[in-house]
């Protein structure tokens, strides 16, 4: 089976209207990061149903999945859930046991209250979609899509209930800190790059104060060939370009 | 003339590994907010060639202005400049003026020495490529692509440096902060949106222990149809519901 992958697509007019800061992206990049699920694109578009659908249908098709951010209230601008059914090709049809969970939060948040037509218009699903997770407040999948809310305490709460899921091979990393500037390096970092396409090799300078002018990245699927293209690295480097080298290794395997 | 509109395409693979959070997409939303420039996607791309081609491709034909952010540097992971050549059609053709800048950048932070050849590779832009802003650290334009770097305080500068051609009618926003939930207004709140397309109305729950249930937005480039918007909702709903109206004039344009 292939390492799993993900996009994200945020519906946010407000996260780019400034209105607010979205929480979700960086949140949910570190998650998939510890589940060894790699993030291919975070998308933010407006709360528009052409720019939804268009969004949906172009990034689902090159990961294993896309998750939704956002845009599944009740009201005119939350339209994420027909934007999800028209790029599956899929008809809306009201799922029942959403409909019940939904009844069921409203009297419990709502001192009893029946629940009115427009929350109930939240139960109108891809004809299809699987209620996983808790089935008081479940998590929406449809194909490879996964329709989160944008409230983050809700996102990352559903999200965590279908992590299990997810979980691919952990990533391993390891970070080498030099004295020396990028443009003194490239040319032999590129050629362990070209040489290991097996390892991501990033390479980030920095202009502060810190005690060092580049941090490099390398990393993979799986420790050996973080070290064999980390003693590649090591080797071609000039003599006292490195400060210091930092194995990062997956939560719980220790360090 | 249509007002201005943008996007932001983040070649940020270490913004998908979660190594760094983006603080560009955000700052550039507030800015451009500021600036009257209307954002309408921020798209987080890996270092990958074909995928920051197809990416700035396709959202530079929808906006009137496409910026980019990071991947500007002299290493094999740097590869923005490469790729907007290529989504333009361009080649990539020396720049002296640039080559100058870089040598004379190179020779104030490096004690005099030479620049190295993986410096100079970075006066290599797409054919055509204006140098504006400030001529020792130039901000790169070509057609509507900004070629900006991916270190926040660069990124600041070289946007800051022209910020004057970007500069359209200003947005002016409205809060109505109300007692009641969503579903409660979603038919009224409904009825307005689709009777007033000139302006965007958005609706945030919250379900925390906020002071109010639902923040409404109501904002266009002028005040007059904030104002028309914002009297056909309050008188649209019922009694008790608004807890307050707060107006956001543009910057500069009083209180």
């Amino acid at each position: 089976m292939p390492d799993p992958t993900a996009a994200l697509v945020v519906v946010g007019s407000e996260v780019l209207s400034a209105k607010v800061v979205d929480e979700n992206g960086p949140w949910l990049a570190r998650r998939l990061r510890e589940l060894g699920v790699g993030l291919r694109a975070i998308v933010t578009v407006p709360d528009r149903f052409d720019d939804v659908i268009e969004a949906v249908d172009r990034e689902r098709r090159r990961v294993g999945w896309l998750f939704t951010s956002g845009g599944v209230g009740p009201t005119h601008d939350d339209l994420t859930v027909p934007a999800v059914a028209r790029a599956l090709g899929r008809p809306l049809a009201r799922c029942e046991p959403l409909a019940r969970a939904i009844r069921e939060l409203h009297r419990r948040h709502h001192l009893g209250e029946e629940a009115p037509a427009a929350a109930l218009r939240m139960a109108e699903v891809p004809e299809g979609t699987e209620l996983a997770g808790d089935p008081d407040f479940p998590t929406l999948i449809c194909e490879n899509v996964v329709i989160l809310p944008g409230v983050p305490r809700f996102f990352r709460w559903q999200l965590d209930r279908i992590a299990g899921r997810l979980a691919g091979p952990p990533f391993w990393l390891a970070n080498v800190f030099l004295a020396i500037t990028e443009d003194r390096i490239a040319a032999r970092l590129d050629a362990v790059a070209r040489a290991r396409p097996e390892v991501e090799i990033g390479s980030y300078p920095r202009f502060d104060d810190a005690d060092h002018a580049v941090k490099l990245t390398v990393e993979a699927r799986a420790p050996e060939p973080v070290e064999a293209a980390l003693a590649e690295i090591l080797a071609a480097l000039p003599a006292g370009a490195v400060l210091r080298v930092e194995r990062v290794p997956p939560p719980g395997r220790g360090g």
